[in-house]
């Protein structure tokens, strides 16, 4: 009942034709740094799917500028992929003409640039994802055709040595590989043999050497300098109302000051109250230069790492315990892996946000900026098809159903400061992010955290336990009482506060036995990066924008 | 401040003197075949984590098959790590003290005996996970101390080649490799070069030549014969009320017979209905045989593999448009990221259940049977961190919220017959799993998928739209209403039935224009797995179990 005339070989078909336009330009799978423009213009075709390594930190961005020079005539209207859009050309090809459709994760720096294209039609988005969604669409509906990847060095059969900054390149290379797509590997430089194999040469079809090493991004590093009291009293809340309230053992932390005060405050804070070992012992996150001190007091038992830190190298490989490290002595990072297992190995969540609404929605999305959330919505949400119990996940049950099911709950937390920097609340009537979202005709508002996931809320009024709330007005009683003088905040009435601590679903600073009136930058590990550099015995050699002497 | 009295890499060191203790067995990374229980005693120790490839479908079972020979005076206490609990030998080592916990995601033919392991208290469950929540403890907080692996075939780096069936190797693989763990792979053969690398040398230290070709369980195929007039008319209600209704193209099926059904019908009855191209595009399955007819009718766009199925390598390798295929021409299969894929990029999975609760509560624990989803907790439970639409997920929509937040949902459905083969009803007053939990000492009952999840319900009284319910008490009505002569069903009265369909909760069969009269085996694409080779072109090669001729 076949029918003999259909093709089943499409793909392989056009990829040996694409090839085979390259075959002069290559020896083996080695084109010259440069010929890069002319091999895209040889295996690229209009319209193509193209995921670019835009990744959160390290960037394929010799790639991308070769991109950037293609002859829009030839090579146009490409769908393009990227984790993070993150560097000008990533936008130049749409306003050349060489893209026009997106699908990302993450465009922090260039939000403003992707509104404003989105604006004026140059740019269509397919969606904005949360990493893990981007990349399981990679696997089935939004396979790539044509995949632009950064490593540290490639020997002649194309293997791939990344070091610490693996991330996105596995997961890439083989959602485009096994689909008869074509990988083609930007690399600092060929070697005989590679220190360790990240990707397997089967797996990429050329290598280029760039004209220099490639981009990476200190996305993760915070200078505690920043760090001011009321993010110590936040921390100190947080702490005390989330993290030793419900034994939290293993979490994830956002990049936000506030959470860079909690990683400081481990070992002085967190040990005056008994908690080492109890808490924080296990992490999804980056190799952040604030959790330094509590790995070199003992806290930390293990970390799974989405990617790497520039400057945080030297440090990761003298502490295998604590990191995944291969052979070679670097730092094995996998987003993908780590993204998983903030999801389903984590018991918790903590985030910071510039809005949050009065029921509890947030979103770093604000007008005129359309930036994507990378990991956080993955991170941020209840995984419910978790089945494994722990003291804090099982804290959140709301008890055994009347039919004997019964389940936990991972905890979601916000912390937010009543206002932003520059005086805006932060508690707003409504999220920017629905009016950008309609204005660029998405389906759905960029909402980072749903309110219906979030299950705390800080800010420095106290600490609400929003996953208590039984309806959402309630929910809302508890978000007004947390927003201090805002408008939001406004609406909240003493009473109210009052019912809400009788019924526990709010605790002010004195009802957790956090002093306010203590809450200093004294109590911070460390106050600055050099002070950092000392605690990591000068293992961490930070990038020179962080250096002050 | 660093304490320089701290180690840092015992985990190392500790990696390090075991191979010292190996060195005199191996050649490279080469040990006989006879060696293989000397190789364990040399690398393992009391205690240690051990992932062991009882995977859902691959088996490393001569390497189980020498883990059960170890002496447990040497080796013992052991904490398994196992996607499947699959094979005699996998339990023996309970029994011969050699292990004692285990955290796993399934053990469906050994599940009597891991609850009569459990009473007796040999064996300490850990958890029962899903897949992808086990490999994310795995890369956290159950890192393997070592892993066994199988593939088809290593060079002499260690480089695997894992064939159609790589499942779960380089996730195990990865996770064990880059904590200083130690990887041990048994392969059919070592070869001068494998087909392709699935596994980089790298991360394996050992290899060994099994005694002969690991195991492979045929788990997905599904015997049309097996197909009644019953599940004919299931597989009706569900393509008009659940995959026409909300125009379903990106979808999971489990293994039961009425998804292949589903698929059998699609070539058919989905055709009369004009669904072809509108419906089921892309998958996340694996290679089922029941579904070569809708592939080779045109439906299909693209399959994500969790991994092979026995017999269909050379149809699989025939069809690269629709799997993913590396060079060797073989399936590429890789259960974490279809497992993501499953999570995150389709909008509906289909499974299928021995028992419901009147609240919607499914589970294929039953008394004595300690059995595990696999994957069903996973992809039958809404992804609540998705941020992009499509019509089927963005149709189950509440509306827009007052403040302008909205979010679509996961279409997650349960098939459920009203009586067990053998007159058991699956409509029951409370799942069996309460008990079996309880005796287990579980914090939790082992529930498949939760009610407050499961947004469809059929049966052959029709399909039950419960993402529609408002409350707890109108989800029970619905599922009352098609629990049939069950006593669960007994409660639910004509008017009752009468008020959930006017309110658009439940369809009976005349209301989808159904007739349950035409639901009849003729309307199967094939009715027997002679006719699914036939529609294979001859290239689908059924296991000798499932040879009629």
């Amino acid at each position: 009942m076949t029918d003999n005339t259909t093709l089943w070989d499409t793909g392989r078909r056009d990829k040996a034709e694409r090839l085979r336009q390259a075959a002069g330009l290559a020896t083996g799978k080695i084109v010259p740094t440069g010929s890069t423009v002319d091999l895209l213009h040889a295996v690229m075709r209009p319209g193509d799917r193209v995921a670019l390594e835009g990744n959160n930190q390290k960037q394929a961005d010799f790639l991308s500028r070769a991109l950037a020079q293609v002859d829009p005539e030839r090579i146009h209207d490409l769908h393009m992929l990227f984790s993070s859009i993150a560097r000008p050309e990533h936008l130049d090809i749409f306003e050349d003409g060489i893209a026009r459709k997106v699908d990302f994760a993450f465009s922090g720096p260039q939000s403003a640039r992707v509104a404003q294209l989105v604006d004026d039609g140059t740019l269509q988005v397919g969606a904005i994802h949360t990493y893990l969604e981007l990349y399981s669409r990679m696997y089935l509906d939004l396979a790539p055709k044509v995949a632009l990847v950064a490593a540290v060095s490639a020997d002649r059969d194309g293997n791939l040595y990344t070091g610490p900054n693996t991330e996105d390149t596995p997961t890439i290379t083989e959602a485009t590989a096994f689909r008869s797509g074509i990988v083609i590997a930007q690399v600092n430089e060929i070697v005989d043999k590679v220190p360790r194999v990240d990707v397997p040469g089967d797996w990429v079809d050329f290598i280029v050497e760039a004209d220099r090493p490639f981009e990476v991004e200190p996305l993760f590093t915070r200078d505690p300098r920043d760090l001011t009291d009321v993010h110590v009293l936040l921390a100190m809340l947080t702490i005390r109302g989330v993290y030793e309230r419900h034994q939290v053992t293993s979490l994830n932390h956002g990049v936000g000051l506030d959470t860079a005060a909690i990683e400081l405050l481990l070992p002085t804070y967190g040990e005056q109250l008994g908690l080492k070992g109890r808490i924080c012992t296990h992490w999804a996150l980056n190799p952040h230069p604030n959790l330094i001190p509590a790995i070199e007091s003992g806290w930390v038992e293990q970390i799974s790492a989405f990617g790497g830190e520039v400057g945080m190298s030297r440090y990761v490989a003298a502490r295998p315990d604590i990191f995944a490290t291969g052979p070679d002595g670097s730092l094995r990072s996998n987003r993908m892996a780590a993204q998983s297992a903030g999801l389903y190995a984590t018991d918790m969540f903590v985030g910071s946000t510039l809005q949050v609404d009065p029921e509890g929605n947030s979103s770093t999305v604000i007008q005129g900026r359309l930036a994507g959330f990378g990991g956080a919505p993955n991170l941020g949400a209840d995984s419910r098809g978790r089945r494994h119990s722990s003291p804090a996940w099982f804290d959140l049950s709301e008890g055994r159903g009347q039919l004997g099911v019964e389940r936990g709950r991972k905890l979601v937390v916000q912390i937010a400061e009543t206002f932003n920097a520059g005086s805006e609340p932060k508690f707003v009537e409504q999220l920017d992010a629905v009016a950008v979202g309609d204005n660029a005709g998405m389906d759905l508002a960029p909402v980072m955290v749903y309110g219906d996931d979030l299950t705390h809320l800080v800010s420095e009024v106290g600490v609400g336990y929003l996953y208590k709330a039984q309806s959402l007005d309630e929910r809302r009683r508890v978000v007004s009482a947390l927003a201090g003088v805002t408008p939001v905040g406004r609406r909240s009435t003493p009473e109210e506060v009052d019912a809400l601590r009788r019924d526990g679903l709010l605790a002010l600073p004195a009802d957790i036995g956090v002093r306010p009136a203590e809450a200093n930058r004294s109590l911070l590990a460390a106050h600055s990066i050099d002070e950092l550099v000392d605690w990591s015995g000068g293992l961490y050699d930070p990038p020179a924008k962080f250096r002050s002497w």
